[in-house]
């Protein structure tokens, strides 16, 4: 397993071809945009090597029998499956932000048990492959950026149907040692931190749509691929060398465009290249497991979150309110419900025929379609909680400002011996959570990330049964006799 | 184990002093109100027997080794506490309705590993003395009513400071051979098909309070208990000999006030007397495995309510409307929101100094707290879809008769071939859970079973630990190190 | 205008055709279960000569110059609808139940309006017989049935599509002196009140639904009219004599199937035979007419429960715990935005071609859509105020009788003076709206009333005018100039 | 009444001394981060002058019979305050935005009628003088900036039991020709585009609280007043030239903290000074008026935010999925709810002494009470429509780029011929009012302006006169006789 200055040396010596506000971002890891969301997946290096959270952090890999972080590891059992939710919410605290590792897990957990399936039906070879790749990614402690989000164009047509093809990425050559594909990915969460893109569908594929029935890993800085930063909420308050205006000044997160333009795949690594049949599973088990772990990290961040708003209850002086408390206690009401999702789709896992073991469906779309909602609510009342001045205090540049700031320093002290300062930190870490860079993971993401609330629905409508619920009511109602 | 027959004759065999409608009740087991309340309890005996369902609802007791009901053993690990929810769904979906066993189960449980850690630690001996009591109930395969919630009188007053003592169950002689009790437990849920009472402390109780700290079991015939039936909402529509009007001909609850008359009971048979530390922890104990069943109970009730709702959509014609199809969507996703807390919080217990297993004491109590709003959500939805009808269609006696019932075979036929007596039977069936008896098993029970919204906020207070997680917002506000 | 004896009277002299519990009724108005309903329509003659609530109770006629009961009362003005929305939440506070007499109210202000318009643009002569039948009403101050909604059959077909073609009313023959129609109309609210019943179609109809489109008035107990008791949760315990059992033992409302076997109508009474492009109109404007009703109506019966809940917290001891007093708020708080929607639809209004007014559309659509959520909420929360003991004590037979009776007024006390039978009673009328007679008008009238809730959302849909909320969309977003 | 070129000319001449980011402001007005919050503001000048909302945008003077900008009028009637809220409405849809003189209206018209009520019963002479001050607005077309909210240091203390008394702005020093006050006001919307600043206590103060309870007007460069901008979500934007990213180019909004270092205030405009009995009757009444407000302008900027996110789902291609349709019925409805709030509240309202109307007080914060929730409600929804290219998608920078802007062009298309730029634009606006720099008027200031949620509780527990619901719920019950 890669050091932390290890994971920062690798990142550093990808020749990324990065944009950002108009400009070709050299030295992307160290840029002070960037940073914050390396520092999140950097973590997810130092947290395997504390003693303290080995047994959360790291497994015993099931290809090679060594030590390997959690993140690269393929689920054996139901507490493997536990304890990737519990080490999310761990890392939701540690970083208040999104660390970005998780949509690589959940893309090599989910490929391993469809090639494998794909190859047991279709007589393809892509499973022994796959798992030389996943080997790859072990051995190395690579961060993979699973890519599956389309642009799509309209959202009315298939992909073969859109005006320019290239809307959802696709094949667009096949030669001898490889295939070439065009497209892009949109909101790549965490993509200028990785070594790896691993490419999938976005979604089930009719024969029509053969050629973008397309999966496969290439290096992160393999020729013709494009990133283009996602602009977020105040994230130029990370140039302004304001810490305490940033609210979270070590950690964050960051969305990419990411294009392919004619990018080069060699066979080795292709996973999928015109099996639509199996791209509709493909995806179901990766949204799966991605909205399993939501469960997790939102968790995690809104421990933090509800921290944030007790701690300012406490600078305020409210924090006896009966008002104050109950609403701090629906804020923990909420988070548990969202972790217990988590927990159970987890524990009520199955396994795979590859081995690998997978979350029950149901509850882990159930998961995150309360995850779409609750995230939000928990930012109302935090923003609640926390009051007005959360959006109308002055910029750190004042308050060090030796004219104004003592003004400041005097009318914005709150209850107790507290510095101003402390309340003032406070509050720019709740903008930053319900507003501003950080938002963008709690709110945004909770909502869209891992599918929009509608389509977990239509997988909750397909795993409802509801005839088997009709036929418990017409046994009950006297209409037919029982089994 | 006992049969279904057997468990009747030995409920007949009961000489219960029973109040109904202002008369003595002789043979209650067959009264037709009482009935379908025998009738759900019956299933606990009958599906037992039943191969298909031995796994779940039968173990291997941890006292003699014998298999025993499920409803009368000491979970001995993670897997038993998951297996008791996936029992209670099973028997919500067979019966729609409380099935009121469950409340002993979760007594014996909860006494059985408070009285050993209050033997450890003030040298009673009350532990030995409670195992022979589960050898005796799980030997015999009796029903026990765990009685808790006593009347209370002003809710603002402790125990002692009551007008009049007996509002609180309590000691009021102790003797050579055993304790006399008096007072009364309210809200009594399956008194009248249960063999055994299990009384308990309803609330913390502080030293002055130590004659109501008070824990025992008799059987429920003993002399100077008197049970009084709670009335239902349409209960008399049981006498009417119109079972379509009822809704759910074969199954029901029913709650009693039931009355302690200076009841003798045995030293032998006495688990706490007087040790008011302990009263807390056991209330804490019982309330959580409590509230963990409602993740099991009213989930599979309302799978049944789901499926009445679905049909009667069928028999509408709008079972393809997007709105109705989206309602049922919601209806599911509340209903698995619900098991996958009890589910979690089944999954995340810990042993006991007994050897006995305890609920995530957090995640319990936010299972029974998302109990107290989600079937709320869920009988409205149901009653959204079902249309007006559910609550304007003639009687049954009406339907029957030769002249008027034409027109209304005529006037309210649905869609598609199914008879109109089944869609009013459907209609009639969420009556009964959403209006009628069994509402008051899955929206007031939900509400109130197992303590009302209030006591779980008061747990999910104390179990949040925002000590902490304002720790790690200071970390991560830059105001502290994380150490 | 009546005194409540006239009222009475005349109802006793109609000779109805009802059927209940599968036995003709003979006399009807004293049948101790339509009663109570008898008795919640007799207060709007009762009030109409209390000078307390004249203002409010009566009105001067446009027609005749002569003080009317305004539930006769075609609307002039803005202050006209406002005082609507009063008088009905004055009678919802006085009965605690539906009272049944403004379904009339509103088909005759629905009818005068379209009438008007439809002899303007089709030159039939409708308005002029309209406005002679609206005198009469006013002059014999009369009870009018509207009957708008049809048994519907298949949900998903037209009238003329359905297997049976009466599943729509319709007219069956058209003759010299009049028509003659079959079919029925269902959930018909107060139908065994009412001196009159006056038809409407139920949807829009098509050209080849022309049939289908009538619309007449004719006498109550006119030949082939037959009325069918719809059963309500909890009826029978009119029967018993228990009147604390009732909850509200004076008031209550029904519904009934009202069968139309061949009736004949004379020209003079026919409002509409055919003119097929007319009938959503009428349907959108008695719609609106009886959505706004629910703004004032529901308002008054939420003011009873949450009175009920606020008086059982101080039984209960539980007044000033701040859980309690945040629920109370709550429940006011949206009790409140219910009558704001009313008042607002109201005071937006606008006249008519008839100079009969007209509420504004939009708004009486967003009132009712929240009417059928938030009375749900107020239940909810009004039952978790009570506790358990609602659904969980005595019948009143054992409250009374000598030897248990005494047990119960022990144990079921509560604080302070008041003697236990107010507590019980208080509970009982909670049970009455939220699981008994008149949770039938408070729950499920709430949700289906005046059109089910996706019923709103159509016309919500239709109001919304999307095109110029875009476009001030684009303006601000700079992709288009202002105008 | 001003030109908005007037308007422009004469906050430039006025000498405020702004803090922003650590360094005075010269040129405020036209600096590029504030200007967009005088051009909202100017927009209340510019619509007066348009013929076509002239009816909406003046009134006639009460004070002197000309025609004056009814953001300066004191309400003469029901129709005065219905037509309030219509003009909130309506600049909302032109600003998207908080336009930040409704605060000087509110306070105008709730010290208009204290003054008189305070002159009335306690013999002072502030009414006449007041009258002054309002004419002197009014003939003036000025901005005022009403200035309430105090820093509050220790929300669980008094004003006097503060370790710094200044935490409450308070009378130094009263002399022969005016007062000395210190102290400062935070979260002081428009601040800087005002011409005057009125003051007034926070709360209620008790008798020791004295020096605390003042009330006054002076202009808004009146020496020893200091402003400091208060930085909001993605504010700096605004500098980078970059009018795509900033969502809504034109218009904003801005709070400031407002510092008054012993400013000297003549006795004329002096409105309160000591008459602590007042200050309750003061924040309740212009808290009320406040709290209309948010029933319109709130709604108008709803209005464009479902615009937009209507305007969205036609370049994603997904207006026609009944799930986005629903989505923006419900956008609507809540919507309109809040519009019914501010209608009805208004409607109902009352004239006081001093011939200045009144809205009712209940329904006002019912109507506030809502505001706090259907915002956050509607943002969620819309960034729900919107996806999750609103928070990914990257620069104008980059899009205007030569060599990556065509990949951006080709890759964020949507459906139909609109151009890309046409969608992003959109989506910068949704961004903008759901994170950005009008989330902080949308989302914080509908929750904390005009009071927190918590305060409107109080005032809706205090007006909801529980005492007479009890005795309806008795009457109903059968414990009282009606009188």
């Amino acid at each position: 397993m890669k050091t932390v200055d290890e994971y920062l040396d690798s990142l550093r010596r990808l020749d990324l071809k990065v944009w950002m506000f108009g400009e070709r971002v050299a030295n992307h890891v160290d840029h002070p945009v960037i940073r914050p969301s390396v520092n999140a997946v950097a973590r997810t290096y130092e947290l395997a090597s504390d003693e303290r959270y080995a047994g959360l952090m790291t497994a015993c890999s099931s290809l090679n029998g060594e030590k390997v972080n959690r993140f690269t590891h393929l689920h054996q059992g139901l507490d493997d499956l536990v304890q990737k939710v519990k080490m999310q919410r761990l890392l939701g605290q540690k970083t208040a932000a999104c660390f970005q590792r998780c949509v690589g897990l959940d893309a090599l957990n989910a490929l391993d048990s469809v090639t494998c399936e794909m190859d047991q039906k279709l007589g393809t070879g892509y499973h022994a492959r796959f798992r030389d790749y996943v080997r790859h990614v072990q051995e190395n402690d690579l961060v993979v950026n699973g890519a599956m989000t389309d642009p799509k164009g309209d959202r009315g047509l298939r992909p073969h149907q859109q005006r320019d093809p290239d809307l959802y990425l696709r094949v667009v050559s096949r030669k001898a040692d490889g295939i070439v594909v065009r497209g892009a990915k949109a909101h790549q969460t965490g993509a200028l931190n990785s070594h790896e893109v691993c490419v999938m569908p976005t979604m089930t594929m009719s024969e029509a749509d053969r050629d973008w029935a397309v999966s496969f890993a290439v290096p992160a800085d393999t020729p013709g691929i494009v990133y283009v930063y996602g602009r977020q909420s105040g994230d130029t308050r990370k140039l302004e060398q304001s810490p305490m205006d940033v609210g979270n000044a070590l950690y964050g997160g960051h969305e990419a465009l990411v294009i392919f333009e004619d990018v080069f795949v060699p066979w080795e690594r292709v996973f999928m290249c015109g099996e639509w049949e199996f791209s509709g599973l493909l995806v179901e088990r990766f949204a799966a497991y991605h909205r399993q772990s939501y469960g997790g990290c939102k968790v995690g961040v809104g421990d933090v979150l509800i921290g944030a708003a007790a701690q300012t209850a406490d600078y305020n002086g409210t924090a006896r309110a009966s008002a104050v408390r109950e609403k701090l206690v629906e804020m923990v009401h909420l988070n548990e419900t969202l972790y217990a999702c988590g927990i159970a789709c987890s524990s009520q896992g199955h396994p795979t025929a590859s081995g690998t073991w997978m979350v029950d469906l149901l509850l882990a779309n159930v998961c995150k379609q309360n995850v779409t909602r609750f995230p939000y609510e928990i930012a109302r009342l935090a923003e609640d909680i926390a009051g007005g001045l959360m959006v109308t205090m002055p910029s750190e540049k004042d308050f060090r400002h030796p004219e104004i700031g003592p003004y400041i320093e005097k009318y914005l002290q709150g209850a107790g011996v507290a510095p101003t300062e402390h309340r003032l930190r406070m509050l720019r870490l709740i903008e930053n959570l319900t507003l501003g860079c950080a938002a963008v993971g709690y709110r945004t993401e909770s909502l869209h990330g891992a599918g929009s609330p509608q389509a977990q629905r239509v997988v909750i409508a397909r795993q409802a049964d509801l005839e088997a619920k009709k036929k418990l009511a017409r046994v009950i109602a006297g209409i037919e006799a029982e089994e």
